[in-house]
């Protein structure tokens, strides 16, 4: 993709997760740019529920808008400290999922219980601590917390998700509220069943292209959310 | 009614029960053809947002597409190894429904607490893994779990509803989630009362065409979704 | 009102049920016609998210049509049984109230928590059954239960709410479910706080016209649901 | 603003609140006229679902209309008491915010939970009374309750929030809630984590006016409502 398809469908991912309620009036998504110490991100002014790729702001890898008159988000720092230790990211979304956020509150452990949440098998850290990710400082502590994982819950505030790309990030996102959704729902019946690890191993496949595009599309047609 | 008849009662089916957040972006149900070794179900790839007749798939009793440039989905052994075990099925659905699914992780059974419930009185069998049923012996452990029953539920994933037509199927889908969203209240709450033997008994007689009918038009004239 | 008046009056209040998720698709609300031995109530087949006043029925307190060609509810007993043995009551509901009747699975019993809550302080009823109410002998039983209350619950079936005109069991039938509602979730999370007896008295006189109107008004505005 | 700008300000905010269901079918919001013992307040009858600027009244500090023909809410001395106590308040609004009030309910204190619920961090004491606030005797008792705090709550009826301008009470009335529900859903599943001390002082800075109008922005984006 070039950098106008990436804005497209950067704007198109923050406006699904705003349809579905996963990002809020002020989550983010970005991208890093092939071959450049850049990445695109949401403006902090575009409003989640009406930005296009014109909100889309280029910044670097400290956390600086590259567009003159734009302003990033003033936690851009998840961004650029995951993206400066961990090469293979290549999208991310900063969400406020509401029952992930609830589970954290309620200090239950993030578990698969789904078939779709055996993406997240190998967990998903807590930072305890509600804060505004507003400094490098705080940025390099959620990346070292996520360390290999493909996401992390700020408790009492929200979660990160990253992936290859950000069709990735969209699937990922989805399915981490999804799973908490169930989890949440058999915490307050009783005690939930985890995925075995054999389900988790034979599940871990869904993690791939044909089913990240499926899911785009069903909430692209649910929503007639497309740019260009 | 005739395969072009069946093919519009089979989309309808698949968009009602989309509309109502029971299949998901991935669901899928599906009708034997009269008289042949064969069934009609839509195809992997049409949105089930948005799919009418024409993404409606032939397939052989092995699973296989029998429509040239049309695939069929990849669990589609759930549906030709119960129709081989049971004669008396002429539909099937393999839903997604969060309640249900929900109380399977949260390891509470399946009973019935509603009036419509009644339906599901023998039981509703829990296969004990969450993976995607992808080939005919996976298939064949399902059906055989199924047994003589109307539903079953697979852990962490869905359920599959069986009835003697898709108009069965969608009545028993509804009310099968249904059932679970009161019984799930109740857990949650306490320990929900079950319908006596008594209950069951007298009610069984709702599992009826003017009822299947009833409440498939009341949720075409709430859906707009018409086809033909 | 006259018959006419009465007619659109009824059939508005059916859809603003509808509307608001009281009712599924198989409820019913009647009302007495002045200074007859006659009721009217929507008909079995009409569509509760569609149905006008063309589709309400005359029936006889034996439950028989008057209208050829139109059929009543199979649950018309309800109605006749109560109206004949409470004269004052003037117009009945029979819901599907998802929370009130979860209640009732849980084996709680329905007490006042909230303001509007009081107008059911006298205690709202269950009646240990699922069943359909389709016979004189079982309608009696539920009027011998309803006694002089306002409400009575059906177990794993629905609610009854009765009142001295149409607009009376509108807002009857809402606050019956918004009771329950808090109720519920304070179940969820402990104990709830019954008002307490200077409470329901001091907040009785909610049950009163202009607020019967307020309310009526409110959701006919929000639906856009009108007759004549 | 003028008082033509605080009327256009003060409809939004009702029509915004009613839009994400926090004010039913009957709350107010109030703002103090500057430099005059005067208050603006949607009137009684004004439906809250499709009022305006025009469904504005002007009252006086004894709780009476300025108005000649317009009715000021029953309840319009939780305003006028508050408005004596603390020379601070230029706006309140008084919510029925379902789950605030499903917590007073249980008998659970109101902590904050998330980011977002620190601006309630000095706590939000409960009333223990359901009734209407009818009179400026029973207004007194909520403003000395309600002390130097954001907002109280009204064990099964309500809130109160109370803020230097309309959209800081927006604001808070959209946090009162969304906290709330974060900490409901935690007590259902075990028991909330509350904010630390050194949370609740960090996240204080977000009670600033560039979120109150952001938050404002993206819901009159989402909701179309605008006037003037």
């Amino acid at each position: 993709m070039n950098e106008k398809e990436l804005r497209a469908e950067l704007a198109t991912s923050i406006r699904l997760l705003e349809y579905m309620g996963l990002i809020d009036f002020s989550g983010h998504v970005s991208v890093r740019l092939p071959k450049e110490d850049t990445l695109l991100i949401n403006s902090w002014g575009g409003s989640r529920c009406s930005l296009g790729p014109d909100d889309i702001v280029r910044a670097g890898m400290n956390g600086e808008s590259l567009d003159p008159g734009k302003e990033v988000p003033s936690e851009i720092f998840i961004h650029t400290s995951i993206y400066r230790k961990r090469p293979d990211v290549q999208a991310i979304s900063h969400l406020h999922p509401p029952i992930t956020t609830a589970l954290s509150i309620a200090g239950k452990p993030y578990v698969p219980v789904m078939h779709h949440g055996a993406i997240f098998g190998t967990g998903v850290p807590v930072h305890d601590n509600c804060g505004h990710v507003n400094s490098k400082a705080k940025g390099d502590v959620l990346a070292e917390l996520l360390a290999d994982h493909r996401a992390l819950i700020m408790r009492g505030h929200g979660a990160v998700v990253v992936a290859e790309s950000i069709r990735g990030v969209f699937f990922g996102s989805v399915y981490l509220e999804d799973n908490a959704a169930k989890l949440a729902e058999a915490w307050k019946m009783g005690e939930p069943i985890p995925l075995r690890e054999d389900e988790c191993a034979a599940s871990a496949g869904i993690w791939r292209q044909n089913q990240f595009n499926k899911i785009w599309n069903y909430y692209q047609e649910k929503s007639g959310i497309y740019f260009q």
